[in-house]
């Protein structure tokens, strides 16, 4: 049985990975589990598995937990020394890194320093720390496996291969929910618009992500680093179908591409399962059925949010921990009603433009680009509301700030 | 420099191979040619190559040769024993089998045992005796490489891949340029129209059985002996754009594809370099327009060659050689206008029932059963020729029998 961490186990990544585990019966152990504030979610998981540690993301959280559920024998830990904890924990042979943000980062970073294997959804902490993430990786022998659906496509379409026979990697992209608005509509895009993904069921946060295309821009950073492939060997592919997870292009013009049905399952699947393959629980594509598969190229202009992504990757240093965390910024004030969609891309740029990038040489430096990004962003957001505000005045919006 | 002998070096494949040769100069050298009748075409490639040994099809090609050509040095052969000299001779590192039908038989079958890597187009051979030349191949090291754009398109999907992990192959067919006309007027088709391929440009036999889909059967056959899969598990799909060349669905549900343009230069490469990589002369598949690839079930009931291609697979034994020479029979007849499109498969499914299926022990056996079902073919043609010219005495068609 392999001895499995997870962090972040009441988000969607989360649950999906229990779902795997319990269609596996003796193949995993639950040996510890993440949360932040679900309490309900995580008392059940608890019961169900009876992990050795627990972590949730405050004091409260951790008193309401002890009501819900009976913590005898298993250690409970609050916030960021909780996290680590759980990752570190002996016989956990494999972390999960699930929880979403930046909050991940020095939890998974401490798995890896441990010689943990990671299975990683939280792209974030890639975006932030890939290199360090990376060199941390190799130097304790520890595998990074990916979760997303269009990176264990391009880990499936790579493995094997030798990196020199690699023209570049195309990652597919639903396009969103708004492939096809009109960009001068984009300023009345509501949370609930946005929250409303056509082919994929996720969390809050990567839904806007995907919505703005920065969630494919976090990939392209991500797979930079994951398979160490520079920036202007990656390319972005608009698919509807979500049915094509990502491609790799050959030096001599062959493509591999990775289709399945669009379950966060399989890649969890695969990544928890690997090296082996088993058959899955669900369902695969039918191919007894018409399929049609469309690709096209990204509109970049309506979807600003990409080209900041290739512009930070490619200024390096802290520059996408910078751009990570005014994103993160920008999302939260738009889910929360206190900026408009169109607020998101002019915050990120706004914040790339004031802070030069720095080297980054520590997990320490990365926090620090953080913290900057997240003061700058926030600043940036009160100019662009007080803008707003101005227009809402004049009848156009109504504001909640 | 990697020494080639090529048999069916005038044909589509055999021009195409040498077009790579010379886009790779310093790579390779021409040590063998074998051609059947094409004399001006093969003594412009002596003429260029100065191979060892080339082998015609007759002697009358090999006096209009000698009055083509300077021969002075090149040792010239005649017929199967020409093509198993070329196919043989030192220095030939690869053989390219690029005949067309069971001609390649026995000279592929040398080549193998001679534990010559062979890179195979000529997919009768496979279809005829693949369970021989596997077993050939695996005794004397060989390597056996496919040329067909779907079994490369296999191979690279399979490649480092357990095999266990597989769940099925999947073949795509473009579905030839017959996929959307009506059944009821396949009996008018003509060979015009039938060697008229939407999406490749090939040779007159595999044009046509691209168009019955027999194409598609003999690749079924090709691929269950290439890559040791049963017949149960390999599959058909329509395709019609010819993009997708082939795909592999794993035991997970995950399904690898590979996508390449449509020109026999890129798998004739792969096979050529295998296993290394090169940076192809031509231009590679533009991701940068849209791009819609399109697939379904095919239609076994409109092509009945594919259903009859699984039954003699299934029957095994003799019965996918007797196929193969029902089909090349039933073929010829319909290019040289002595029997109607829908007599192809009416002639092998006649074959099929008339000859049971014997054991297959040696290349000698495959070669009895490919004569028994010549005659059995030639005379099924007959009666139909027979019905078919009471037909056209009632005006309804024209017979140049």
């Amino acid at each position: 049985m392999k001895g499995l961490a997870i962090l972040g186990s009441t988000g969607s990544i989360g649950r999906n990975v229990l779902r795997v585990v319990d269609a596996f019966p003796g193949r995993f152990r639950v040996v510890g589990l993440a949360a932040g504030t679900n309490v309900a979610e995580l008392a059940g998981q608890i019961a169900r598995h009876r992990p050795e540690a627990v972590s949730v993301g405050s004091p409260e959280a951790r008193e309401a937990l002890a009501r819900s559920v009976n913590l005898q024998g298993i250690e409970v830990g609050v916030g960021e020394a909780g996290m680590v904890a759980v990752a570190t924990r002996g016989g956990a042979e494999l972390v999960v890194a699930a929880a979403v943000g930046a909050v991940g980062l020095v939890p998974t970073y401490a798995a890896l320093r441990a010689g943990r294997d990671v299975a990683l959804a939280n792209k974030e902490t890639l975006v932030m720390a890939g290199e360090l993430m990376l060199r941390q990786a190799r130097e304790r022998g520890a595998r990074l496996l990916p979760i997303d659906s269009e990176h264990c496509a391009l880990h499936q379409c790579l493995e094997g291969r030798s990196r020199e026979d690699v023209a570049r990697l195309v990652l597919t992209a639903s396009g969103g929910p708004f492939r096809e608005r009109p960009a001068d509509s984009f300023r009345d895009v509501t949370p609930e618009e946005a929250l409303n993904h056509p082919t994929w069921d996720m969390g809050r946060k990567i839904s806007i992500d995907s919505a703005t295309l920065m969630n494919k821009g976090l990939e392209v950073m991500e797979a930079r680093w994951l398979f160490d492939v520079s920036a202007e060997r990656i390319d972005v592919l608009v698919h509807p179908q979500s049915i094509v997870h990502s491609m790799v292009e050959f030096v001599d013009g062959s493509i591999l591409a990775q289709l399945a049905v669009t379950d966060m399952r399989l890649p969890i699947q695969y990544a928890l399962s690997y090296p082996e393959r088993w058959p899955a629980a669900i369902p695969g594509l039918d191919l007894g059925r018409a399929l049609q598969l469309d690709f096209s190229p990204p509109d970049r202009e309506r979807f600003p949010c990409l080209g900041l992504a290739y512009r930070a990757l490619e200024a390096g240093g802290s520059h996408p921990a910078a751009l990570n965390a005014a994103n993160e910024v920008a999302v939260a004030a738009f889910l929360e009603g206190r900026a408009p969609f169109t607020a998101i891309p002019g915050t990120i740029a706004s914040v790339l433009d004031e802070l030069p990038p720095s080297p980054v040489a520590t997990v320490e430096d990365v926090l620090a680009a953080d913290r900057s990004a997240r003061e700058l962003a926030v600043r940036a957001l009160d100019r662009i509301g007080t803008h707003e505000g101005a227009l809402a005045s004049r009848g156009e919006r109504e504001w909640r700030s």
